[in-house]
């Protein structure tokens, strides 16, 4: 029996900040040295931060990449370490070549993870399955890499995998599992997804049980643009059973000690006795780890810590509070300003922002319109008691009348109708920018995902500002937040009349969101259902939804493309969120067929 | 001696719009019929139109897809059509195995060219090399196709391709012509973009004389999106001369007879006697196209036309005015508004739009503030006089102050800063806004490339619009643009003071561009550098611009990723665009080292 101890760095590196990252870098790199560690592991594009995306393109960040590694590899002392980089590579090394390389400014480059034992990088996997599918847009970057360097250190067995190449039947863990692995190291940087973490350890547990290996699985942490790294890295044996498990959404250092046995395995390792491919098993390299200077200092026992998975509420909720407190952090600003109205959506956004950075760095902006009832603020005036925030009140009324009385010349005759609302959410959007030009305060927007589907919100109005953090998240779901939070402390943060009244825009007497819109309970499944799932109509209506109430909702999906393509990026939490990870031309003749 | 009579549709085709599509169609396969063409090629992606984007997800949009191929092979009478459309296959047939296929919402498809003999698809040729570089997001959708299906026409035989697979070395071409191929269809969607319409011909004419084919290339034209197709499709003999050449920006039907020698290919057909790789000539299929109903009518000659390539400065134009006529009517608009300064980019745009689509059409909006000139007014009047468009003027100044003073309580001993500036275009932007909502026009925008790169412009202000006509245009080149339009009339349509007073935008006493900006002389080569050519802030300052200016400017590009994911999106006409073109991150911690 031999036992290994393996450090998992759970990271949140920011993408483009290559000293930064190093400095973080080398921290753990002594932490994991100070705990004995024989071999710590760092996510996917680790030095970088993920996704690097057109930075690529510019080959003096891909060569200030290539020497922080090195500069890594330096302080590589009395420890193996796995480093997620961008390998500039030699093309020949491509699993299936590619004639023409256009991309990456000519280069020719690999997702890759570095092994480096004293002070040296011994062998570079490069990532076999790029993933172009959702926001992924890999082939753009990179080639697929072909060699799976298996690592022998102090005896027993390693291979190193990148993201899906951990699970896929037809990855290179089968193979190297053939060729004697014992351990499978995968590094990864998987944004969140309601239900992915659970669905990706099953993944990992399955492959540890079926191939008989030891998972250590490391994934990035953190905020960046459009996603949200969860962390949750994981370490299974070979049973499938969690050795460690990371929490979500926090930096941290994951240790264990993993046993292995000897014999079985070894045997297996030289005997090839599997019935893998034989080209697959032909790319196996065996790389000797040898000199690495791994002293067996007598360890304490390491108590490994197993975190509970989130509920999936709570999981969203962690999920927004992370990604505004590093959108923020990472983008320079102290400090947000946030469109308080009264209802629902700006409450859970202040909510959140408040979680992410203290009451003391969030400003509300309370702008009412002779349409904004009293309910709405005396609502305000209780959610910044509850929340603790300053609220600062803006009537747009004389603004309002201004535009009109410039407007009146050119609209001769015209009855009021929409452009008189846009206009106040304009004004509306107007001030909030003012506010955040004077002060460098970034603004958060409060639409959500059903709105913005629908195109139920003013471009350059409610949709002006940095940053939308609900933006992916269903009207419904926007209530299961609100009372997520308020079951949090002892007493509520988002006043009751604000979840209990009916949902309203108030740009005109007495409008309510459902003389628009089905209600929420009704539109929220068809979004689902024709956004995240592709469905088709004749699909949805199957499903037990009304067809002409079908029909006009895909069709305000489709015509309202235009708006998207201008709204602040946010958060994805679900299987499809808009931005980089649906995209559809706004010219579009495509008409689904009502019948 | 053997002559066949091609025929080449330079379509103009929507995306998504399948039906109107299939008209188009079906219209120029009557006319090649009537002209007793004996084959007719119709565009990349033709039925579909280009490109589709995650319409491609919606496995009903690609089914019916294929119901508009059938009709069209109905209607396929006495002609043999190539078609670009988009192919749902086996993942066997791909040429290089992608384990996991989980684009496309778990079909498998390929962008196709589907050969049509007598009512029936006869054979499909699967696009080997995807574009994901630039604008193209292929692997996204499509696996690579790896069969080389060539046609056996009255004796004479010719592959068919698609895109760059036409030209590349490693492309099929070559297997094709080594397989004893005489005459190489390639059909393609390929943008505008300046100098690339000629690069293209070239590498045509290359591969024809290499490799002793005639090439018919049959491009896309009309504008989708950020996009512009440019046409120039063209026909080459076996020594790279042009035998037909079709108008840039145009649809037409080009019609041309090709001659093929009998004998010399012939023999090679055969006998393989190519010292092509085994395995790519392997991968032809032959395809005896028998029973087509061809009739060899007694037919007139034709002399097919040769049209002149354009100048570079009257291409942008061209493709300037497609692109906005294309985005205005295939988006349901008649008329588009558009706010005039006085300035060169929203005279040069205001030009652009009533060439595209006739002055009744084109709406300005002069907003003069306290800080216009009377300069810009005289200069507005006469722009208005040149072009014969309408203009309405509509003061800020009385809405400015109503936010000042609404302002007033929170800007407490605030000075006077850029917040004051941006008010003032964000209140053009909403009455430009106004207008488009009440009237139901598109608001143009007249942003440039250099401003959209350093960022001088105001977010919800003067970027609030539907479609930003020069956003991929230098300053520089706006004032070539302008000459050239004023050079194209009996007199000038862009008054001269115009053209010669320094830029400004008016937001404050006394104001230029050069007061914040490097003069654009300098400033353009330095954007194109680092912007489009990926240099590095020391291959720049090689190339002789001042150290400190490049470092500036470069960071001015890198701070300002945030206002361009929220620009309208425009056309692109260089290298590289912003917009899909260009993927960086906003939180971006990447600094170039000054030295």
């Amino acid at each position: 029996m031999r036992t290994l101890r393996i450090a998992m760095a759970q990271m949140n590196p920011t993408v483009g900040d290559l000293s930064g990252n190093l400095r973080r870098m080398t921290t753990w790199l002594r932490d994991a040295r100070k705990a004995n560690a024989d071999l710590i592991v760092f996510p996917e594009l680790a030095i970088t931060g993920s996704p690097p995306e057109d930075l690529l393109l510019q080959s003096q960040f891909v060569a200030e990449n290539a020497r922080v590694l090195n500069e890594i590899a330096k302080a590589c002392r009395g420890v193996v370490a796995v480093v997620g980089y961008v390998r500039q590579g030699d093309p020949r090394d491509a699993r299936s070549s590619r004639p023409s390389i256009r991309s990456a400014g000519q280069q020719t480059l690999y997702n890759a993870a570095a092994v480096i034992a004293d002070r040296t990088v011994v062998a570079s996997y490069g990532k076999w399955h790029l993933s172009n599918h959702g926001v992924g847009d890999e082939s753009r970057y990179f080639l697929p890499g072909r060699r799976l360097p298996m690592l022998l250190i102090n005896g027993t067995t390693i291979g190193v995998t990148i993201g899906d190449d951990g699970w896929l039947p037809e990855g290179p863990t089968r193979a190297y599992a053939a060729a004697g692995a014992e351990i499978i190291v995968t590094i990864d940087a998987a944004p969140f997804q309601v239900g992915n973490s659970r669905a990706r350890e099953q993944m990992l547990a399955t492959i540890a049980r079926e191939q008989g290996v030891i998972v250590a699985y490391a994934n990035m942490v953190g905020g960046q643009d459009e996603l949200v790294f969860d962390g949750n890295s994981v370490m299974l044996d070979q049973a499938g059973k969690v050795i460690v498990r990371g929490h979500a959404f926090e930096e941290e250092l994951l240790l264990a000690d993993v046993k292995v046995e000897a014999g079985s395995r070894g045997r297996m390792a030289y005997g090839l006795k599997s019935a893998r491919p034989r080209s697959a098993v032909s790319a196996v390299d065996r790389v000797m780890v040898k000199g690495t200077a791994i002293i067996k200092k007598k360890r304490t026992r390491i108590v490994p810590k197993i975190a509970e998975p989130l509920e999936e509420i709570e999981a969203v909720y962690r999920a927004l509070v992370l990604a505004v407190k590093d959108y923020v952090r990472k983008n320079g600003f102290t400090r947000v300003v946030i469109g308080v109205s009264g209802g629902v959506d700006s409450a859970v956004t202040a909510a959140i922002a408040v979680d992410a950075l203290g009451a003391e760095h969030v400003l509300g902006i309370f702008m009412p319109s002779p349409y904004t009832s009293r309910e709405s603020e005396e609502d305000v005036v209780e959610l910044a008691r509850c929340l603790r925030i300053d609220v600062q009140t803006i009537p747009i009324a004389p603004t309002f009348d201004a535009y009109r009385r410039a407007l009146a010349p050119s609209f001769v005759d015209c009855a009021e109708d929409a452009t008189e609302e846009n206009l106040q959410a304009r004004i509306r959007g107007n001030l909030l920018m003012a506010v955040s030009n004077k002060f460098g305060h970034l603004v958060l927007t409060t639409g959500n995902k059903s709105e913005m589907s629908v195109g139920y919100s003013t471009l350059y109005g409610d949709m002006a500002g940095g940053f939308a953090v609900i933006k992916d998240v269903p009207k419904t779901m926007v209530y299961e937040l609100s009372k997520f939070r308020n079951g949090l402390g002892p007493s509520p943060v988002i006043p009751k009349r604000t979840l209990d009244r009916p949902p309203t825009a108030e740009l005109r007497p007495n409008q309510k969101d459902e003389d628009s819109l089905p209600p929420y309970a009704v539109l929220d499944p068809i979004l689902r259902a024709y956004v995240e799932e592709d469905r088709s109509l004749a699909d949805i209506v199957e499903a037990g939804f009304d067809r002409a109430t079908v029909s006009r909702v895909i069709r305000m999906v489709d015509v309202s493309e235009f708006k998207r393509r201008q709204a602040p990026i946010g958060v994805k939490i679900t299987h499809r969120a808009f931005g980089k990870d649906r995209r559809m031309p706004i010219t579009n003749g495509y008409r689904i067929k009502p019948e």
